[in-house]
């Protein structure tokens, strides 16, 4: 599958988001992954409802740390889809900062119907919605 | 009205509730304060219920910061219910870090429909548990 | 003292912000507010650097919450300095969603020597910046 | 190697935890791994201190999500010290409600020169202590 344009999502990293080391705790990576999940599933019209049947948990997240981010850096996101299950589906991000790669990570999240809390089959509309965008894993983060 | 035991709440500091001054960052002293409270509330038998058909979302909050915190610091928090009101409820915070205030902070709660967020009176099984904990505010914090 | 164009920050409210009650957690606003200030700070080229002899902590903050935020809702925050005094300063932050008040808030910060964290004199020449960016307080949010 | 008693944290999932989805955000965990490693490691002498010359941020970190959690649940975190290398550390921690595990995560550290943020060797006492709690990886969170 060929990759595209990535998508990209930009932010400066907070005074709130550092600890005591001086640099960005690392589960303020993990703020910003979500912000770019929601700002890539904006552009196919995908937007959250708490009252819809589903909900997209996270039952898989992880990240390597490569370089240090501190306050008041402007990091670049790039978010991938890069792969839809009969109920999940996988992201992957990148975060560069100045060009360089500083964090890579990936999520999963399982479609669960949001009374049972077990999984079900992403429903078609949304589906049809994830796969338009699905991309190979960039090779850069590989 | 006099004063009996103050409810108290103890803590560690968490090296997340820190940020890159080396102290806490302010924020994390409301993740405490909430903790007390639900805590205070609990001896009376009041817990967090999503089902029901009211809430208490806070509408004023505000806290002084006399001393420092740092990461891993022990913490204790008084905290006191000072005034209950038809659809409102008054809390006090006093933070004691090696028994000399840290911080000092309060906030008020009001009860609202779920449904219209609109104010209602505090159902009158809540208030009887509430009022029977209500004690004036501390002179040490005044 | 007239009152110019205010300074304006809008962000987004993110998933991570929300609590289980379905809107904003309070606390969240508090993280707003700190960004709105410093990028207003930054119109007059005052950045944060751990590496200065001063350091501003907060002392007091405290906010008023007037209508619900919730997940998704694009905000803006009208963000002023108030007052500035010989080593505090004063800002005052409006939040609008959708060009009603949802919050208005307040922070005093104090310039303190960051190895003995007691109060210093602002230094003269990030004085002379906060100075030329005082405004009165809004009237629509008094 | 043996596995001996595990380690155990116990804490209960505050509101602030949450989000709209009514569980708690996953990042919450983190929060609370980070309290049980920290704990772990006092039961050895070791406790963070920003005055040494070297730090261990975090270069990895993962989690998987198993049952869902939500607010005042109390949770149970076995943390554990599974690898040491020569400038790395591994743990593993497994997150029961009700006896039933609910999470499964492990982070990896890095001691670096707090200066130069290059990797070293763990200094001499630290890896004594380290040395003395490694644990084979829990069974039941394979």
């Amino acid at each position: 599958m060929p990759r595209g344009e990535p998508f990209r999502f930009q932010t400066r990293i907070r005074f709130i988001d550092t600890d005591a080391s001086g640099r960005i705790h690392y589960t303020s990576m993990f703020r910003y992954f979500e912000s770019a999940e929601i700002e890539l599933l904006r552009t196919v019209g995908i937007t959250y409802d708490l009252r819809r049947y589903y909900a997209f948990p996270r039952v898989h997240v992880e990240c390597d740390f490569i370089r240090a981010i501190a306050h008041d850096d402007l990091i670049e996101i790039e978010a991938a889809l890069t792969k839809v299950g009969r109920s999940s589906a996988h992201f992957q991000f990148l975060t560069f900062k100045e060009a360089a790669l500083a964090a890579k990570g990936s999520v999963v999240v399982a479609c669960v119907d949001r009374e049972t809390q077990r999984a079900i089959a992403i429903p078609d509309d949304v589906r049809a919605k994830l796969v338009s965008i699905v991309q190979a894993p960039s090779e850069s983060g590989a």
